[in-house]
C-alpha cells in the first residue's frame, strides 16, 4: 500500500503517520487504498460512519470489535502490542508485535501487511478473542505501573529510594521472570510480617499485597 | 576487607562468592574479618549463634533485623536489591542497589565498603524499616512475575503469544512508568468488557483484575 490516509495523532497516530512517512507511504491521499483509524476507542464508530465507502478501514483498537467499522465491509485491524509516549516516534514500534484480525483471508493479508510495513511483528487474533487479549495487555503494561507506584509508596515510607527498583524489574523480565522470594521458598513468616508493617503503616495497600500474594502462589509457584 | 567467609552457596551466596573472588577476596580463611550469611532467613539466627565472636557479621537478607545476629555485636546487613538466578555469575550483581543498614557509624562504613566491593550502590536502611522496604521489593519483582503469569493465561485463551508481552513489559519500565490504555483514559467501557470477558473465560482472575484496577485509580491516576 502507497496510500494510506491516517485519522487521529495522538500517541499511536503520530508514532504510526511517521513510520509511514519514513516508508515513503502517501499520508494524505485524496484517494487513499486505506483509510487507518488511530482515534479513542469511543470515536471509531462515529468516525467510520463518517467515511465514504470504497478504501480499505481499520482501527488500531486492542479492545473494539471490528463491527465498530460499520458500514465498512472491507475493513480490518492491526493493534500495535505497545506502549506509547509522545516524547518518542517511529521507533517506537520497532520490537513490538501486534494483533492482526480480519474477516476474510484478504483482510487478514492486508492486515499482516500493514503491520509488516509499520515494523511489528504479526500474529492472528481472532475477533471474538480482542477483549480478552486486551485485559491481558492491561495487566502487562498498566498494572505494571501500578506495581511501581505501590512499592515506590512502600520505599518512600522506609527511606529508600524508588530508583533502586528500576534494575530489580528490569532483571525479573531478563531472568525469564522465575519467581523469587519469599512466597517461592514458601516462607509466611516474612510475607505476614509484611502484612503486618503495611496495615501499620500504608493500610491502603494491604489489600493489593493480599490479594497478588494468593495470586502469586496459585498462579507462580 | 580481605578475608570473608561467605556461608550458604545458594543463588545469592554464589553470586557474591564469585565476586568477592573476582576482587581477589579470600573466601575461606581460618582467620576471617568477616562472616557473611547467605542462608534462608529462618536459618540466620542459628547460623549466627554458632559463629565463634570476634568477626564482623553480616546478613543479605532483605527482611530479617539485624537483631537476627545476636549474640555478636559488630554486625551489619546488605541485602542486595536484586533477583538472582543459578545460571548466572557475579554480574548478576552489576547495576543493582543495595539496603546498607548497621547500628554503629563504623558498622554502616563497613556494609557500605562491602556494597561497594561487591559492585553495588549503596544507600542507607534504617533496621526498623527493614520490613516496609522488603515488601516494596516483593511488588516490584515477585508480582511482576504474577502480572506476567496472569496475562500469559488471558493470552492463551485469546490465542495471542505470551511472548509478545515482553517487548510491552520492557517499554512499560522504559517509558518512566507512564501509565496509558483504558484506566488512564477513565475508559469504563473497555475495563467492563474485560471484567466481562475474564468471568466468562478465566473467571479465576477477575479478582486479580478488579483489585488491580481498582488500585491503578488509586495510585497511578
Amino acid at each position: 500500500m502507497n496510500r494510506i490516509n491516517v485519522i487521529g495523532s495522538g500517541r499511536v497516530g503520530a508514532a504510526v503517520a511517521a513510520r509511514l512517512r519514513e516508508r515513503s507511504v502517501d499520508v494524505d491521499s485524496d484517494d487513499p487504498e486505506l483509510v487507518l483509524l488511530c482515534v479513542p476507542d469511543s470515536a471509531i464508530a462515529t468516525v467510520a460512519a463518517g467515511i465514504e465507502p470504497g478504501p480499505w478501514v481499520a482501527h488500531v483498537s486492542g479492545g473494539t470489535p471490528l463491527a465498530a467499522l460499520a458500514p465498512h465491509e472491507r475493513r480490518f485491524s492491526v493493534h500495535p502490542l505497545q506502549t506509547f509516549t509522545r516524547g518518542r516516534g517511529a521507533e517506537q514500534l520497532d520490537g513490538a508485535w501486534a494483533a492482526v484480525t480480519g474477516e476474510t483471508p484478504e483482510a487478514v493479508a492486508a492486515a499482516t501487511s500493514l503491520a509488516e510495513l509499520l515494523g511489528l511483528r504479526p500474529f492472528e487474533l481472532d475477533d471474538s478473542s480482542r477483549t480478552l487479549y486486551h485485559a491481558g495487555a492491561v495487566f502487562a503494561s498498566n498494572y505494571v505501573v501500578t506495581l511501581q507506584r505501590a512499592a515506590s509508596l512502600l520505599f518512600e515510607a522506609a527511606g529508600a529510594p524508588p530508583a533502586a527498583l528500576e534494575p530489580l524489574m528490569r532483571r525479573t523480565i531478563e531472568n525469564g521472570f522465575e519467581l523469587t522470594g519469599p512466597i517461592a521458598r514458601g516462607d509466611w513468616v516474612i510475607v505476614n510480617a509484611h502484612r503486618n508493617a503495611i496495615r501499620r503503616e500504608l493500610p491502603t495497600l494491604d489489600h493489593l499485597y493480599e490479594t497478588l500474594a494468593g495470586a502469586t502462589l496459585a498462579l507462580a509457584t
